[in-house]
C-alpha cells in the first residue's frame, strides 16, 4: 500500500475512476467536485470529501486537477478560494486536462515563480482506461514533479510517457494525438456513410476496412457505436469541439494553415449544433446521415 | 502447377510482380505493356510476350486487367486493337484497377451484352504486397466469373473479399479505403508538420501517436518514410490525386458532401502542383514544411 496524501478536484467519469483506483491502492485522497453526487461516490469508495477546491488542496504537497478545460483549470488554480494559495510550500500541481500549449507552458512558469511544480501531463485512454488503471499519461516537466507523482502514475497508468523537463511538450504531443484521433473519427463517418448511400453493406465495409490500408485505432473503435446505433457517452462530440479548437487556436497563434483539421472540427460543430453534443463522439456520422436521408447500421 | 491460360495487360510495379507470380504458377500467360522494358522482364522469368493488347487477349478465357485508370481500362477493352473484340466467346475480365464504381457497373453490363464477364476486383497492398503474393482483392461479380478467376487469385492474393455478384460493389468498397487510406496520409502529415512547428521531436512524436488512439495503419507505415526523408515511391502522391478525385467525383454524383475527402485532396493537389506527384504520397508533408519552413526528421 501506498502511503502518500493527496489532493484532487474534478470527479468527472475519469477523474472518479482515477481517484477511486489511488483510494483503494492506499493513498489518503480528499477530492472535490462541483457535483455533490461525485463527491459522494468518492466517498463510499473510501475516499475524503472535500467542501470545496481550497478544502482539497489545503497543505497538500500533490495535487491533481482533471478537469474538462483550461478555463476550468485557471479556476481551480487562481480563481476565488483557488488551490494555489493554500498549497503547500513547494508542492506539486498534475494537470491531467488536455489544454492549449502556451498555457500549460506559461502555467508552468506561474506556478514556478509561487514556489511550486507543473507537471503538464494529459491523459489518453478515456474512462475505461481510467476504470482499468491502464491509462496512458503524456507528461513533461521537472525531475522533482515526476517523482511526486510517480507512485500516483504507477496506479493510474498503463504507460507513462516522459517527455521532457519542461510543461508544454505534454500538452503538445497530446495535442497531436487529438488532432489524428479527431479527423480520424469524423473521417470514418464521412467515409463509412459515403459507403451507405452509395449501397455498400456498413457491417461488411466495417470487415473490410478494417482488416486494410484504411484503417486507424479510431476506425475500428468508433464504427462499431455507428453500426450498433448506440451513441452513449464514452466520449463526447464536445470533447472534439473542445480538442480541434485547441489544434486550430495553436495553428492560428503559430501561423500554421491546418485545412484537414478545421474541415473535421466543421463537421463536429455541426454535431454539436444539430443537438448531439453530448452523444458519443461517433454521432458525428449523424451529419451525414441526416443531410443523405441514410443510415450507417449493420 | 496450375495450367491455365490468360493474358495480362499492365505491366507496372505492382503488374509485373502479380505475372510473373503467375508465371512461377504454372500459369501459360501472355502479357503487354506499352513499356517494352516491362515486357521483356517478363520474359526473362518465363512469360510470354505479347506485342499488343490484341496479343495478350486474342482466344483468351481469361484477361487480367493492372492498370492505373479507367480511361487506360477503356482503352485496352474497348479502344483501337482493344480486347473485347478478339476475346475467347465467354471470357472474364478481371479489372484489378481503382475506377469509379459508376463505371465499373456499367463495364459490367457492357461486357455482359457482348457475352462475356466482367469481375470487379480492385487489390491493395501495393508493390510489396504483389510481390509477396500476399494482396487484398476487394471484388464482384458473377460466380461464373469468381471460378474463372479463383486460381489466379490463390497465387496473388492473401485475402479475398468476395463482395457480392455484381460489377461496382468491389469498387465501392474499395473507394471508401482509399478514402480513408488518403485522408490518413495527409493527416499524418498534417499532425506531425504541426508537431515539428510546435517544437516537438518528431520521433518522440512518432513512438507516443503510434501507440496511442491517434494511430492508423497508414500513421505507421507512412511517417517513417518522412522521418527517414525517403521519398522514394512505394505509391505516388499521384495515385491519391487520382483515387480522391474518384471518391468526390462520386460525391458529386451522388449529390453527397465530403469536406475532409475534399481538403485532403486539395493538399494533394499543391504536393502534385510543387513537382512531387511521382514522389512517394509521404511526400504530401512536403507542402506543409515548404509553408513552414520546417521538417518532419527524425
Amino acid at each position: 500500500m501506498v502511503h502518500q496524501a493527496c489532493g484532487f478536484v474534478g470527479l468527472g467519469s475519469m477523474g472518479l475512476a482515477m481517484a477511486v483506483n489511488l483510494v483503494k491502492a492506499g493513498f489518503d485522497l480528499c477530492g472535490f467536485d462541483i457535483a455533490p453526487a461525485a463527491v459522494e461516490k468518492l466517498v463510499q469508495a473510501g475516499g475524503k470529501a472535500a467542501g470545496s477546491v481550497a478544502d482539497a488542496a489545503r497543505g497538500q504537497k500533490l495535487l491533481l486537477v482533471v478537469v474538462a478545460k483550461a478555463e476550468q483549470a485557471e479556476s481551480v488554480l487562481y480563481g476565488e478560494g483557488g488551490a494555489v494559495g493554500v498549497l503547500a510550500v513547494g508542492a506539486t500541481v498534475v494537470l491531467h486536462s488536455t489544454v492549449p500549449p502556451a498555457y500549460a507552458r506559461e502555467l508552468g512558469e506561474r506556478l514556478e515563480a509561487a514556489g511550486h511544480r507543473l507537471l503538464d501531463a494529459p491523459i489518453s485512454g478515456g474512462r475505461v482506461g481510467a476504470e482499468a488503471g491502464n491509462l496512458s499519461i503524456m507528461a513533461s516537466g521537472s525531475p522533482a514533479a515526476f517523482d511526486s507523482a510517480g507512485a500516483a502514475f504507477e496506479v493510474m497508468a498503463g504507460k507513462v510517457y516522459r517527455l521532457g523537463d519542461t510543461p508544454g511538450t505534454g500538452s503538445t504531443v497530446k495535442m497531436i494525438n487529438q488532432h489524428l484521433a479527431g479527423v480520424h473519427i469524423a473521417a470514418a463517418a464521412e467515409a463509412m456513410a459515403l459507403g451507405a448511400r452509395a449501397g455498400a453493406d456498413p457491417a461488411t465495409l466495417f470487415e473490410v476496412i478494417s482488416n486494410s490500408a484504411g484503417n486507424s485505432w479510431m476506425f475500428t473503435n468508433r464504427v462499431p457505436h455507428m453500426l450498433e446505433r448506440d451513441f452513449s457517452p464514452r466520449s463526447a462530440v464536445e470533447i472534439f469541439v473542445k480538442d480541434l479548437g485547441i489544434v486550430l487556436e495553436t495553428g492560428k497563434e503559430l501561423r500554421f494553415p491546418l485545412p484537414i483539421a478545421a474541415s473535421a472540427h466543421q463537421q463536429y460543430l455541426a454535431a454539436a449544433g444539430a443537438g448531439f453534443g453530448y452523444e458519443d463522439d461517433a454521432a458525428v456520422v449523424k451529419v451525414y446521415e441526416r443531410l443523405a436521408n441514410i443510415e450507417v447500421k449493420g
